[in-house]
This record gives structure tokens, C-alpha cells and sequence, in this order.
């Protein structure tokens, strides 16, 4: 018999008792459990990164594993808590957009309202429900295994779209999704939803700051020593990406930026007005700063 | 059967060794436990801090879990090590107040001075307890799971009092316990120890710095952009908070700095003699800064 | 049945995805494992700094544990991926001097390239083979117990010696092999490679920055608030530290710096021509900066 698995992602931050309560709280309900934190590093209250994070861990995990995710800046408001089915796993999270890349991996999936209040922390405060509902949750769901103990379906859920490339000519204007530990910048443009770009039978450029990328490799070391280029990441994006350095910090850009892709152009051109004007400050929708 | 859990508490971080070496010793005795960081993010030699995080972290946890807890700046001296039943769980600490608020809330605790050291790693090093003394006892108690092998009983070990408000006429002075993560002030006040604060009935202001606080709300939504309110937060204590910010930036607020409410202070008062001083770099008896 | 332990040490940060994709794949190929996290926190790209971590983590670690070690900058690139046995224990790690530390440690060690790709998860991307070679080899050698499926023995891995100090009369070049958590420098001295340092009989000077260091102590207590001093650490190498301060902070010194201690020294001598100079920005071989 294996133990049933409960992954924890969240903004809690390390530095105290958030984490180990939630723990407590599992271990109580359901001692024989393979705890495992994704992260806790969350910047605070930031929905968005959280979604994209547990979008890309989960995607590894056996099926019937259980993820809490909670960043939940509208705790103890009439946000809902869900339970949602998606890829054979389960997910416990506030309605407030965070499993968004989950769902929109898993077309397939169900979402429940969580109701059955028997299973919360009482009283339930108003702000940790962390603690009090989805920790508890959690802990039920690995003991008996069926989600339809906790509430009823529903559809009206929020959820907002992944954010798409968009091309118009030879341009094409995509995003910075993430930036990760080592400064790598994911952006949105993946060989499924922009094959032409990046193709090898095509030379392109992109501005960013005062960085060129002309240059696409497949590993990281073929750069040269503070050669801003781009790679295609494991996750799937292309990454614009330092060798052994930092490219958010290099070029000085943030999630959120807009990146635009300028297709035949010669690699030695340096005609700054067929360059795309970029780090302008723009958001892409959907991508908050 | 159920595994025994053993959770870890230190000042140790996260960049090292020294954690994972506790970890090696535990389940180098004892191999099928359940392990659980509670933190290792306290402030170096911080004991005041990890007194108050590990008291909020263990309400949670089953009967007979094993809380291992080091901030230890007088390892290799006289100080004594303890383990202490509390509540139906074991804590295992050094003699120097870190489990204060833990024998605060458990007046029946048992405390054990250790002395039996064909337990302890040999040769004990000078500098760290928490791999030759603290983690080797605490599994070896999770095997055997008998406190009375490990020393005798004792009375005079050290702790201090939790500070408790102090109400003269109509202002009551208490003090920030803690700043957690999110910037979130937890003050002293409780609705036991100090019922008339914040009973809805009678209006109330505290100044901070350049804020002004007049307002309790039950989560965080509740507040307007950048102001700063009171609410109950998930520990019993009143926080004063932010909604979706940090109040401890806002307010330059730090652990042991005096919080003052004026009771009966009508909501649009500004005169700022009837206000109460504070951030005046006072320190409350018993809050080290 | 005592379920296998497999540890994780790498640069990966414990902000996003990473650490949490590597857990789902050894929880997928063996759910029934003791996962420990021996830090994440090793400075992005620092090889030398990973070696003298996990050279110290795994001192106190059982029989046949597996260490999973991944500091890669060269991932996706020729070199190669490795699988050691040394001190009964297993490392997998790729071959760039990560395992240094370990090696010497253990000269009867035997290491094999990893070969056998049956054991990989397909396409292996050329950014992430913590995720697609290292995890998932080190859940097969959990399951099978059996190093040998994985690969042959080589001999011409790569490894750097530990840096020993020298002895020129009366003076004794070392070096700072690791700054800790809490600012204590970690010398390569130890009382087995240079007895006749700090051996009590003989008075010393080491010269860091503003720093005169004339004094052994054996617990951190024993120094004066704010004097730098010199014990042996849990480790076994002589460290400079100051007593609830950070030595590193107060003499301003970091990973590769020069310590020289000059032997036969008074204590009061104050004549700094024949104090060491340091902190002059030369690097000892083989300590990188």
C-alpha cells in the first residue's frame, strides 16, 4: 500500500509556523501521507506565478496525487474553495484563478465547490484557510479517495486564459511568463503555438533593453560569456537565457514585459528601427506586472 | 502503525549542511519516521522569535509528536538540555527560554534536565548540539518512546513570561510579538487578556508611526488600499495588517515596538496630543528587539 | 522494511517548479522513499561550493542512502553523467567536480557513467537533467538496489584536490573553503593537516582586514561581543567566528580568501609588518571565488 502523496504550494514563506501548521493539521487527520512542498516562495499574493509554478510541477506527478495550492489575498471573503479534478490528480485551491494552467492542460477536468463543512478546523478563521479548510480537505480526500464527498460540481469557476503570441506580419508579440531562480526569462512562445518562429529555416531578432538575440542554441554553455539567446526550455517555452548568468538581471526585464519577435531579420542588421521597441513599460493582457 | 514525527525547528537556514545533518543522525536511529520542518528561518540566536513560532506551530500537531527546537548561541556551555512533555507532545531544546510560550500554555508541562549521554554522539562538539545531542535524542525517543530514560525531572529551568497588555485609564499598552512573513504586525492583545479592546463597542485609535488605526475588520478584503486595520488573526492574537501589503513596511514597525490604544477616541479625532507616542524605540520588558 | 532515502542538493532555489518536478519523478518510478532536502540553496553554477556542502551532509547519513547532486552548468553538454559508491553510500551528479569533496574522503570509491538510458525520461531535454537522468536513475537504484544496471566503472572522472594549507617557516598559508549561514568562516585548516597550529602550545596571529585574531576558544561563548576568534568547528576544520555575530560581515572576507596565521607571534605585538597580508584579493588555487 502506498501512501497517498499531498503537495503543498503556496506564498506562506519559510520563515514561520504557516507551513508546519498546515503539516500538523495533515498529519493529525492522516498520519501515513508522503508530505511534499512545490514551494512556499510564492511572492506574496501573486495568483498568476502560482499558477503558472503548479501548472509546470504537476505535470511529473503519479495519478491521485493531491496538490493545495493557496495564495489567497480574498481569504475569508465569498471566494469559494474548490476541489478540482484534472489529469487523474487532484488539486484543492481558493476560486480565485490559480490552478488557470492546470485547467487549461486539462479540458477535461472537473471542478467541485467544496461545501461539506464537516470536514473544516472550527471556528474557521478568517484568515488562514489554509489551516482550516483546504489542509483538512486534503487530509479527508487522501483518506477516503473520493472527491465527490465534498461539494458539487460547478462550471461558473474562475479562470483566466493563458496568454497567447500574437503575430501580425513578421512580428510577433508574446510575453515573459515567469522569471525563474537563474534569471531565465520564460516567455509564451512554445514550437506548438508559433512554429515559424524560431524554425532554424528563419533568422530573427529580439529587443530587449539593450540586449540584441539573434541567436538561438540548444544548450546553455554553447552562449558565449554574457551572450543574451534563446533556448528551448523544459517546460516547454522558449527561455531568453544567460550562460552562468542572469538574463532578467543582463536586460533588466520583469514577468509581465512584452516580447516581440522580429522574423528575417539578417543577424548582422543593425538598423534600430526595425527593431521592436520593447521593456516599454506595456503589459501584455492577461500577464499582471 | 503509525510513524512518529519528528518535527525541526532552528536558526540553522536553509543554504547549508547543518539541516540536512540533523536528518542524517534522526534516521540514521531511528529510519521510519515522519520528518517535518517547521522552520529554519529564524533570525540567528533569536530566541525570543522561535519561542513565539514554535508555541503557534505545535497547537496542531497529534499527541506524542517530537519537536525538536535549537537556537542555541550558548551551545557548548552549561546551559542544560531539556526535554519536556507538554500537551501530550515532547519538545527537546536548550535550557534558554525558547520554549517559553509553550510551558506558557501548558502549566502541566513535565521538563527533564538530559543528562544520560550514551545517547549524545561522541566526541559532543563545542558548537552544535542539534546534530550530537538534540536530533540523536530525539530519535532515540522516538523509538523507545519513554521520556523518563533521559534525566530527571527539574524545576528550575529558565523561561519567561509572555508580556501581557497593561491598561491604565483609557489607553492600554501592548507590544508587536512578531512580524510574519507577509508583514503582518501580531500584537499581545487577545480577546481573553483584554476583552474592552476592540469589543465593537467603544471606538479606538493607534497611531504608528505616520498611521493612524481606527478601524477592526474581519479579513483582509475588508480594507481599503494601503490602509492599515486590526483584525483577529489565525493565532488568537489582533494583527494590525494591510490588505494585500505589508504593514511592517508601512508603518516601519518592528517586534518589540509599543502599541498603544486610546479607547473611546472618536474616529475622526486628529488631535494628536490625545494620540499615543510610539515607535519611540521603547522596548516592552520582555520583547527583545 | 526500512524505506530507501534519497537526498537532493542543488542551485535550484525554492522559488518555483524545480525541486518539486524532481520529487514527482522519484515518487513516480518509487513512491515508498525517504525524501531529504539537503539544501537548495547553492549559489547558482557554484560547483566548489556544492562539494564542500555535500562532502559535509553526508558524513552522518546510513549505509546505502542515495545522494542526488546537481549543480550542472554544463547540463545538456558531453560531460558526463555519474554514479558513485564511496563509504557505502551512492551520488549521482554529473561529472564536474561536484563530487570532489566526497571522493577524497573516500579513496576505495568506485564511479560509473551513467549509460544505461532506458532509465531517462523521454526526449531528455538539454536544460533540466535533474529532472530526466538524475531523479529517475536515483528512484531505479532505489528500487533495485543494484549500481551495476547503470553503467561502467571509470577511472578518468573529473576531480580537483581539496586545498591543503602550506607551511613556510613560520607562517601557514590557508584558506576560507566556505562561508555558513551564520557568517563563521570555515578555514581548511584542521588539527590533522597542520597540528602545530592552534595545538596551544604557541601563540598565533592572523591578520583579516581590520582584524587581529589572537585567540582559540572552544565554545562561542568564551569570545567578547564583537572579537573575532578562532575554534573547531563541527566539521573538523578550524573556523574564524564571532560570538552572535557574523565574522564574515565584520572582516569582510568571503570564499577563497587568504588566511595566513604566522606562528611564534606575542599576542601584543603590534608591529604590522610582520602581521600577514590579506584579503588582498590573491585566490588559493583551487578555491574558486
Amino acid at each position: 500500500m502506498t501512501r497517498p502523496i499531498i503537495t503543498l504550494t503556496t506564498d506562506y514563506g519559510l520563515s514561520g509556523h504557516f507551513v508546519g501548521v498546515m503539516k500538523g493539521v495533515i498529519l493529525s487527520i492522516m498520519p501515513d501521507v508522503q508530505l511534499v512542498d512545490i514551494t512556499h516562495g510564492i511572492p506574496p499574493h501573486d495568483v498568476f506565478e502560482c499558477a503558472v509554478v503548479i501548472g509546470e510541477a504537476i505535470r511529473f506527478y503519479p495519478a491521485r496525487s493531491i496538490h493545495v495550492v493557496v495564495v489567497d489575498p480574498g481569504v475569508g471573503t465569498s471566494r469559494r474553495p474548490l476541489l478540482a479534478e484534472a489529469g487523474g490528480q487532484f488539486f484543492i485551491a481558493p476560486d480565485n484563478g490559480v490552478l488557470s494552467m492546470v485547467l487549461e492542460k486539462n479540458p477535461a477536468a472537473r471542478v467541485r465547490q467544496i461545501t461539506t463543512d464537516q470536514y473544516f478546523l472550527k471556528p474557521v478563521s478568517a484568515t488562514f484557510h489554509g489551516r482550516d479548510i483546504f489542509s483538512p480537505v486534503a487530509a479527508w480526500l487522501a483518506r477516503t479517495g473520493d472527491a465527490s464527498n465534498f461539494g458539487e460540481p460547478i462550471s461558473d469557476y474562475f479562470r483566466w486564459p493563458v496568454p497567447n503570441p500574437v503575430r501580425t506580419g513578421s512580428r510577433v508579440a508574446g510575453t515573459i511568463l515567469r522569471v525563474d531562480h537563474f534569471g531565465n526569462l520564460l516567455t509564451n512562445f512554445t514550437p506548438e503555438n508559433m512554429p515559424e518562429v524560431f524554425s532554424d529555416a528563419i533568422s530573427f531578432r529580439i529587443v530587449m533593453g539593450a540586449g540584441n538575440i539573434t541567436r538561438k542554441v540548444n544548450t546553455f554553455a554553447e552562449a558565449a560569456e554574457g551572450e543574451p539567446v534563446i533556448l528551448l526550455g523544459s517546460s516547454g517555452y522558449f527561455e531568453i537565457v544567460v550562460n552562468r548568468g542572469s538574463a532578467a538581471r543582463l536586460l533588466n526585464a520583469r514577468r509581465g514585459a512584452e516580447v516581440t519577435v522580429e522574423l528575417g531579420i539578417t543577424p548582422d542588421s543593425d538598423d534600430p528601427k526595425r527593431a521592436s521597441a520593447n521593456q516599454s513599460g506595456r503589459n501584455v493582457p492577461g500577464v499582471p506586472k
